[in-house]
């Protein structure tokens, strides 16, 4: 029985959990990122090192906020974690003698959402963070596109006379709906400046509404494109801004509702339907990381009998 | 050796080729569409028997506009034939005792234009006919989504402040770029409305330059979409309006590369450099119909022996 560890790294923090045969949770360990690439490598096999103690057999998906060049285990343009080319995999399997599975921190988590929601044979995960990407996964595995970067939906515009947006555009759905462009829009301090936003919208505050609307229209955008192009069964909102739950959820399903309501042909996607939250309560990016298909198991009895 | 008959059913014409082991069209044969799922069936197995005649196996693949119901060969919605639903692989092998893979038209354009480009790993198709759709295929065969709607970007809005469009919506990508949208704003008959508008725009015409414009930026936006969404290798231009050739494509490269000038990451993106015309001089749809993964060899020599 191989032990499947997931390892998720996020630009604070790298969370590590096992799982077991039937796809749950039974052990988690936490610690702090580090800055670059060796001290990215260092903290990721400390967690390794301390979930693989008990197991025989273990196999490692790592998820990293960065694109990975395909058919390796080279991450780039890391730039939370201050890496700009690295191949962690290497790293990782030199310090714990473990080859891990790399991919990209959103298509972990959405590996990790179609395990949690098995109605549904595919998803898009729609991360809603300070920036905005999908990852896309079907009943054959993450949907990988050829350099890597499918689901880089941030930068498609919506709205040509939209907020303007750091890539150059306006009226990209990151600029309209992520977690960073609201908050420099907002332009007042607090610890979580998207409920900042929504508390003062239901306060009555006009700029307010208008950026929560912003941000509704730029997720129920990415909604409709993310179904209409790639036609998955739902799209599962994640990520620190649908922490607001339903007072995000109920706003974006009354926008897909809204512009089905003069068009059969939308009425006929039934969008409003196929948008859901991610399960509460659940690391879904090192759930993700745990199960991806890449991951390969390593003996490790073996090993350690050979170490002496 | 398996003759692979490919049948590329439109509103007008019913054409059919066969195709040899090389991927290479030896036959083509031509019908009038007819209206109705009967005719159509009719017609089908008319260009079939024809085609395939000479043979000892054959197999037969059939593009339709239409929806197939996944794992079926029901098609659905193919208004331009007059069919709402029809089991369209039934009705063909109860007339010709061999049964097609049936598939949407715009996939199996994709399928031929991967042929027709070995260079590409994964491509997406977009079709710039009276309206617009894509089909997006790679290594693994057609990417059809679960329902086999994929790639229907028509109906994605990119302008809320753009043209009206007959799904509800304003600034969809059919109604800035579709062939239909495009004739009834320009209001004037000709046999190639949209052609007739690129000629009037290079002469001068304020207004023509305006659509011009639309459906430059529309296409634009959808290989943008397109390449962020799902990452193909390219985006081929296919369908009535590509056959302006490089009238188009070289106002669309200029507007990506516009889009670009602003934002090192959608430069990094290449976009450009991503998008080119279909092939020339070959009948791309018919040729991936035949091509398509799920077409099922038939053995004839025993069937006609049977038959005395």
């Amino acid at each position: 029985m191989t032990l499947r560890i997931g390892v998720d790294v996020g630009g604070t923090k790298i969370l590590g959990v096992a799982v077991d045969e039937t796809g749950r949770e039974t052990a988690s360990v936490r610690r702090p990122t580090g800055w670059g690439a060796d001290a990215v490598a260092d903290g990721i096999a400390a967690v390794i090192d301390e979930l693989a103690v008990p197991a025989g057999s273990v196999s490692v998906g790592i998820g990293v906020p960065g694109q990975i060049v395909p058919g390796s285990g080279v991450v780039e343009h890391a730039l939370n974690l201050g890496i700009e080319r690295s191949d962690l995999a290497a790293a990782v399997a030199g310090r714990t003698g473990i080859r891990p599975a790399v991919d990209n921190d959103v298509r972990c988590a959405a590996v990790g959402a179609r395990a949690l929601l098995p109605g549904l044979e595919s998803l898009a995960y729609l991360n809603l963070g300070t920036g905005i990407a999908a990852g896309i996964v079907d009943a054959t595995g993450p949907r990988r596109g050829t350099r890597g970067a499918a689901g880089e939906i941030g930068h498609v515009s919506i709205d040509p006379a939209g907020p303007a947006c750091r890539c150059g555009q306006r009226g990209c759905i990151e600029a309209l709906a992520g977690g960073g462009a609201v908050a420099q829009r907002w332009g007042r301090p607090a610890d979580l400046p998207v409920r900042d936003v929504f508390d003062a919208a239901d306060g009555g505050d006009v700029r307010a509404a208008e950026l929560r609307a912003d941000l509704v229209r730029g997720v129920a955008g990415a909604v409709q494109l993310l179904v209409l192009t790639t036609d998955v069964d739902a799209v599962v909102l994640g990520g620190g801004v649908a922490g607001l739950g339903d007072r995000l959820l109920e706003p974006v399903r009354t926008a897909l509702a809204a512009s089905a309501a003069a068009s059969p042909f939308l009425r006929s996607l039934r969008l409003a339907g196929r948008v859901v939250l991610v399960p509460q309560g659940v690391a879904v990016g090192a759930l993700g990381a745990a199960l991806t298909p890449d991951a390969v198991p390593h003996d490790l009895v073996t090993r350690r009998a050979a170490a002496g």
